[in-house]
């Protein structure tokens, strides 16, 4: 009846993503097993009570303030607990204080759950919280991942409401690198009812409708600020999509496979080493393998400030004190 | 993959409820075509554009102001969409703004949606307010019906919560009647891990654990207030749970069974007749079919109890013009 009888534990249990993300859990029927951890006692027993009034069969669900209890045995482990960005506010604002939270969940994790097998972290900037995260862990990189298909949604989405289309009739739709404003969106494989982007671009239509050079631009920039749409929109930044993409990720890390969307990967060596960021990936029993894309000329060399930007959002982390050097990595975590 | 491709119209989908029954009813697999209505225009586009991130495959989701067309064509129809109680309002306002929010409802179902199988009611008074959409409709009794499982289901929660089980290990909880303060909890099917409430009261335990005539009182008077609570608790009236509970009874009514709690039953004649009140029900072709559940003769009296106050509600209503008087419904709608 659930993909997984093993424990999850769910880190911002009482926030917006968090509740949602315990919800997800059960409705999609992936996991029956979760811990709801939150240090917002109130609230935690709140979302849980909620949980509870849902009734779901076969489920067991717990609620803990203490981050011990919620990690020991843990299998998986998905966290939303970042400090929330408000209106106005960059992902970068939230850089330092976000980066220890997450320093400590990494070492935490290493002294409660050193057998997990899955964490997602999606608290901004998720690259670099993710990457703080798998270094103090002292997990291998492949189980430590980061939502990173948010910006790919709102491409396919925003492709979608353009051509009028199904949205699952936009196909390859990816950004990589970075998320946000210093994303790269890669053109080669977006194709709108077969009819590929670069065709579309050169002219082509679909549904009787084209895709001018500024439509292009204007779609782009919409999916950088999408984001700071949805805080507009709704009053709060958006819970609904990285709670569902979470458990989707999650999934395809106990199935091993079938998830379609870019995520958090850390490569080790080559061009895009040491930092995370959203690459091309798959599952397998090693957890989520990176694989560098292939582009354009203009893809490639959007990847390559994207990847640029990341190194030094990393290196302003290290310089805070909150990462250690490059060089002292492989002695907190020999897999890195 | 879904349950079904007819079309769902969720009314209030800009709201908490609304916007959670949406991912929850596209999470489960219950259904893939699903318009989203809300007067509210920014509110709505924000969290119709969080369900196209989340990016179901498969998924037909759109949104719309106009409440014809969220309706034309619906075969199900799910609305949360009541206003709610602010400073300085009566409960008297709050009721008669509702159910003229109802009528109005049912009038448009009428309108739009003669052919609906199936509506269900979750803003509060919500048997009242589901006995005026259900008047109004002309649709069959069976075809409109009221989220009734939270005080059931928050039953369940209290007392796994005391013996320490799980909760699917207490089993046989029902309330009937009316919602919330006139609830009839009887007590005749509770079992927990088999063994009879009335035996436990009478001494035996579980777990090691008994319960004693106090103890009872005070779950009961905790599900009483379980609503209330979740507001102290968590800032805002439950919605993860009245959303939840509603794509369960839709999946009831779509597989003509399976659905577990009680459900707003409307009784055409005998002693619970002329209201809709939260009764035993089984699901078939003809929508949700209630039964006058069996009790102890103190079940039954709070059952009188529960029905006489639904009645002097349903009389304040006719009274204020909203519904007519009782001799004209079978004027309005035939079937009642």
């Amino acid at each position: 009846m659930y993909l997984t009888q093993k424990k999850v534990a769910v880190m911002g249990a009482a926030g917006a993503i968090g509740s949602n993300l315990v919800q997800d859990l059960l409705s999609t029927g992936t996991a029956s097993n979760i811990v709801m951890y939150d240090p917002f006692a109130q609230g935690l027993e709140g979302a849980a009570e909620e949980i509870f009034h849902c009734a779901y069969p076969g489920a067991h669900v717990c609620y803990t303030t203490d981050i011990a209890e919620a990690l020991n045995g843990a299998s998986y482990i998905i966290s939303s607990g970042g400090a929330p960005r408000k209106e106005g506010m960059t992902r970068e604002d939230l850089l330092r204080g976000n980066c220890e939270i997450a320093k400590g969940l990494g070492l935490d994790i290493k002294a409660h759950a050193p057998n997990a097998e899955f964490v997602i972290i999606i608290f901004n900037p998720a690259d670099i919280t993710g990457l703080a995260t798998l270094v103090y862990s002292g997990l291998k990189p492949g189980y430590v991942s980061t939502l990173a298909a948010l910006d790919s949604t709102r491409l396919q989405t925003r492709l979608s409401l353009h051509f009028g289309v199904a949205q699952d009739e936009v196909t390859g739709c990816a950004t990589y690198g970075g998320h946000g404003e210093k994303m790269a969106v890669f053109k080669g494989d977006i194709a709108v009812k077969g009819v590929k982007l670069t065709d579309l671009l050169a002219g082509a239509s679909v549904n009787g409708k084209t895709l001018t050079a500024e439509d292009w631009k204007t779609i782009q920039d919409k999916v950088r600020g999408g984001g700071a749409a949805i805080i507009k929109l709704r009053g709060r930044s958006s819970f609904q999509s990285p709670s569902h993409q979470s458990v989707e990720m999650l999934r395809g890390r106990i199935q091993n496979g079938g998830y379609p969307w870019p995520c958090g990967s850390y490569f080790k060596s080559g061009p895009y080493a040491q930092v995370m960021m959203a690459a091309k990936t798959s599952f397998t029993n090693e957890g989520v393998v990176g694989e560098i894309p292939a582009g354009y000329p203009e893809d490639m060399a959007e990847l390559e400030a994207s990847y640029k930007h990341l190194c030094s959002l990393r290196d302003e982390v290290i310089e805070a004190g909150i990462l250690p050097p490059l060089s002292e990595w492989k002695k907190i975590n020999p897999h890195l």
